[in-house]
């Protein structure tokens, strides 16, 4: 199934600074881009990469810098079904990217934490993306307002985008990719002396 | 399945505050408490309240003060195959208990976000669980270092306890229960003003 991953590579992830610098910010978004294009090449979703301005990608590539419901409603208008994933969801397997294609329904939300939408499955061109705000509560919204069928899929590993110092430990603890590794690489820890466990940072490897 | 819900009855959820009182944080936690027997009353699992002081419910209760390790490893003891399902689960539906009884495994595990450990079944009573620290891990290094099958049960819905001011945005836009009311009615709303949607609080109803 065609899929966009759109991809902002300007000045990405500024919530996570601290505890990332600028740079870091940016290497860290690019390791978790390509953990989720290693990730897709092993599941029947085939990603093309829309981002903001050009960088280097080894699935096609355009170069888009209008808003994130532009572009996705643009997509969608192309060609549908069509899947929309999130560039930063570090702990995705393929065993999520099937059961989004398994999941029936004219329109299939994977819900992100804090109301977002973290992956879409459209199935209906009629459909619509509204990203800004509680995107999930909204889609479900739009769905139901033009008749369409829409499915929740309930995974811990799409829920999870990496956007604030918290998500750090959720990569450190779950994750199976290059964004773990670059995470210890970089000197980061899971801490448990406290009240609960944090991703603390110490010296680089 | 015989399934025990650990219950800290004793100045719970401090995390919570603020935004919530002492008397609201125990008249939340009660409140999930009993959104969460409602939907194991739907499911294979049978739910015993095992609470650090007496609480009134519709299921069997057991009062013990000791530590939740203790109490936990104390029910493997006595009977396995044993479920334990956290009290807090505000988002638990009766699909996620059903996953819980048909993932095979001599212990299934669902992570809570944060490190822990929101639910398990142990099948074999070689088990003990550790709740301290990043529980989530140190389970699977024990169900390893004791040759036990372990399988993890990949589910937003199990992962989302409700401890912290953030968790309860997610009850607002996810719940189905009475917890969700009861956070509508005490005046939260999902505010979308800002950069991202938050759980505010204004005016009661």
């Amino acid at each position: 199934m065609r899929t966009v991953i759109p991809f902002d590579a300007r000045n990405p992830k500024t919530r996570l600074s601290p505890p990332l610098t600028c740079e870091e910010r940016e290497a860290f978004a690019r390791i978790v881009l390509e953990d989720v294009l290693d990730v897709l090449a092993e599941s029947p979703l085939d990603p093309e990469v829309v981002a903001t301005e050009a960088v280097s990608v080894d699935v096609p590539l355009t170069v888009d810098d209008r808003s994130l419901d532009a572009v996705v409603n643009d997509a969608i208008d192309r060609e549908t079904p069509l899947a929309i994933v999130m560039a930063d969801l570090a702990l995705l397997q393929p065993a999520q990217a099937l059961s989004l294609v398994r999941t029936a329904g004219d329109v299939v939300i994977a819900p992100g934490r804090g109301g977002g939408t973290n992956a879409l499955v459209v199935r209906d061109d009629v459909f619509r993306v509204d990203y800004h705000g509680a995107s999930f509560r909204d889609h479900l919204a739009i769905a139901d307002e033009r008749g369409l069928e829409c499915s929740v899929v309930d995974s811990f590993r799409l829920a999870t985008d990496v956007d604030e110092p918290d998500d750090l430990l959720e990569v450190l603890i779950h994750g199976e990719g290059e964004a773990a590794e670059w995470l210890r690489g970089a000197g980061f820890r899971v801490e448990t002396s406290g009240d609960r466990p944090v991703a603390s940072r110490g010296a680089s490897d």
